[in-house]
């Protein structure tokens, strides 16, 4: 499953994934924070300014990240 | 994990997953479509418009789940 994902490691700071999409006007970065905390990039365009900036606690990315994978179940 | 994940049946086309995060002015929608695509929406603001709109497909979609639910692993 590496592929299509470029992993950099950001020092002191934690892991930054950036996810290639179909589209290349589209992408999506992941910064993974030593903490915890994810930093949520939406890119829709050639811009290099993102569209969208989210940050997300463990247990809100781990929500956003179930109901992705299709391993979400209602509980 | 059910909590703070609303989800909503899309008779013929799938489900919806909406994610509420601490930030009110802050959500997550993600569309299941029966075929697997997932849309996924960010909402950054009180408005009602979307400030990201990405459709993903099944794998990209796994992809992006696995890196914020942490279980990416490099390939």
């Amino acid at each position: 499953m590496g592929q299509g994902v470029h992993v950099q490691e950001l020092p002191g700071m934690g892991k930054r994934y950036d996810i290639e999409l179909g589209r290349s006007d589209q992408r999506i970065s992941v910064v993974v924070r030593s903490g915890g905390v994810r930093d949520l990039y939406v890119f829709d365009d050639r811009s290099s300014e993102p569209a969208a900036v989210i940050e997300l606690s463990d247990e809100e990315a781990r929500k956003v990240g179930a109901v992705l994978s299709s391993t979400y179940f209602e509980g």
